[in-house]
């Protein structure tokens, strides 16, 4: 129970991180601290709740992770801890935690109330820190905060099937590296409404009728080299189990991506129809 | 005593701090090595030095701080290691380290003279190597160095308060990944000038009249959620200890910053006025 | 042999490096993990073939280095393992470690050959990170794949001499962050066809006839400062052994670099001739 990830959108040009890093270390020497992302979108509460929906559990049970993403104190969020999934998630209860925790009800949830115990300088970042090595070390969370039963909820940008269950609409929630475009339509709740039936994902250009079990399933003939199928748009559902948009091996400096060829932007609606 | 930290201007596409990283393992395999930063503006030792002055206490004291900005040894510039407030800086002698040590007279300063002691291929980043991972291990400067009594001084950019006390001018030395902007105006200095009385900082648009505790302080009526005060500029003193001009909860990329919207830029001169 | 060192074209905007991270440390909690450079240009072999190359003997015997470079097993590419010059190297057999070992032969190289005790549903990433904990903790090579005696050749840029030693033909093979171009001719090369003659560096302006022996050497005569040399062109042997060309003391983004300033761009040729 040592490992403290963190996700901010602190950037790596400021001190910042480095500055969290050394207070941590500070407070609890052995900590093993890994970057999960400091390059969230600034304030975006849905990137930070994608990612690290979508990376916690590359990491053992029991670890904390500290998210720093519009993490003020005010009079509308106060910080919580939520224990979920075995693993530890440390934020301002601004609808980050509510979005990551929508399908699993979470083990327990505390409202941090350690604040009188800092010295009157101290930060919403001393906070988080104190609060991330009292878990690691494996302290308890009633030691901290005071049990909250439920978390403020964001309704915000959901993927729904339509009643007779012709459609699911979903929405663009993250553009990753390599231009790639993430959906929130689940491979769970895809499977559950197709029931096997044909399906065409809707797009500007022609649709996508097949949903490829990886990126380079894209070269189904053993005719043409690898090479040949560079730039042709496809879908999978990546390892975070969301339907992603992707052209094949595209360097989006280069020859353009998913977000910029298809005119796919963060936010916008996105529907699969079977037919 | 064993954590490194390094800030340089080496960006991260290259090898060069991984590298840096491999060859202080090699030299002391149980070294805690914590990025601050590696994207301080090219050669910039004003940048390189508010970072390290803004960062350092957030950790243990014995910490040994590597600066990797400008610091080929010339004709000009030797290198040296400076004991401070019970921390290990080692940097060339190009200013960055008589900035940061303006107020606070250092324990001791010693000029690296290993040079002949290393290999004749020996990089100045070995030389920076064999010393951090020296001062890391416990091992004395006397050892690595000659003692000298002053470093070189650089009086470039200083915030000075007007003969008659009617005002403090000082500089923009750092824009933040938020775009906020710091300038070298103290705490400190700010309340031994203002010594209770009414002030305003001095802007292209509408002046500032209040230097808040805290960014969310903006949000003063509780009338509206903190929504409502998006995009308002503010003053505060940030956790460096410095004054900086902020817009609340702005986006660089998307809905400018103060940097951008008030057209405050690095060197730019910045006046407290009392009335 | 702790140490596994990460280079690939994942970027650091999203959770991959995190998740890869967090992988690794539950498989191996002791692993020391090491950045190299996560902004390879996207499937760039031959960048990441120069960053691997410059960085991996800064790093002690026995490192495992994981290279996440157009990694996808496919009809074309398999997964390898290369001992050489008694590091690990675990990349796809897409011409990476041919072109970084085509001085020295390697001392092993197998096929990986464990994706059949894998999970159905493991990636690969998972693969390497299986493969590279496996080495890290002292595993041998033969449990985890076949030993094979050829990698796939990659011939394209390759620095060759002309036929009667007139000169020296190359390639631009990277662009570094201060804009310093970087040839894929070897100090070693050059020494052996020069034989100590005179020679000039063909550009497009003025011709360089000296390669120095470091940067600061630029700054020859004592007469001037050394801030009088900033921005005049140079050329050097960088500590990758590689002649590069660069601008003194150049900040690419305010005054431009080699890159720029001299339009040497990505797989341009540059000319040694002897005279």
């Amino acid at each position: 129970m040592s490992i403290i990830t963190l996700t901010t959108d602190y950037g790596l040009k400021d001190h910042f991180v480095g500055a969290l890093k050394g207070k941590i270390l500070s407070e609890y020497p052995e900590a093993s601290i890994i970057d999960i992302s400091h390059h969230i979108d600034a304030f975006n509460t849905v990137e930070a709740s994608y990612i690290i929906g979508a990376s916690y559990s590359s990491f053992p049970k029991g670890t904390v992770h500290l998210i720093g993403v519009d993490m003020e104190s005010n009079k509308e969020n106060q910080h919580i801890v939520m224990q979920w999934n075995d693993h530890y998630f440390i934020a301002a209860d601004n609808g980050i935690l509510s979005m990551l925790s929508q399908k699993i009800v979470p083990q327990k949830i505390v409202t941090i109330n350690i604040h009188d115990r800092l010295p009157s300088d101290a930060t919403d970042l001393d906070v988080f820190v104190k609060v991330a090595c009292h878990i690691a070390k494996g302290g308890l969370l009633n030691v901290i905060g005071k049990e909250i039963k439920a978390m403020k909820q964001v309704t915000d940008l959901q993927a729904v099937a339509a009643n007779d269950g012709s459609s699911i609409k979903g929405y663009v929630i993250y553009i990753d590296h390599f231009g790639n475009v993430v959906t929130n339509i689940s491979k769970k709740q895809f499977l559950e409404i197709a029931k096997g039936r044909p399906y065409e994902i809707v797009l500007r250009t022609k649709n996508i009728k097949t949903i490829l079990p990886n990126y380079s399933a894209i070269a189904s003939s053993d005719k043409y080299p690898i090479k040949y199928y560079e730039g042709e748009k496809l879908a999978i559902f990546n390892e975070a189990g969301f339907l992603e948009i992707a052209i094949f091996r595209s360097n989006p400096s280069k020859v353009g991506s998913a977000n910029s060829l298809l005119g796919l932007n963060y936010r916008d609606n996105i529907t699969i129809k079977f037919v």
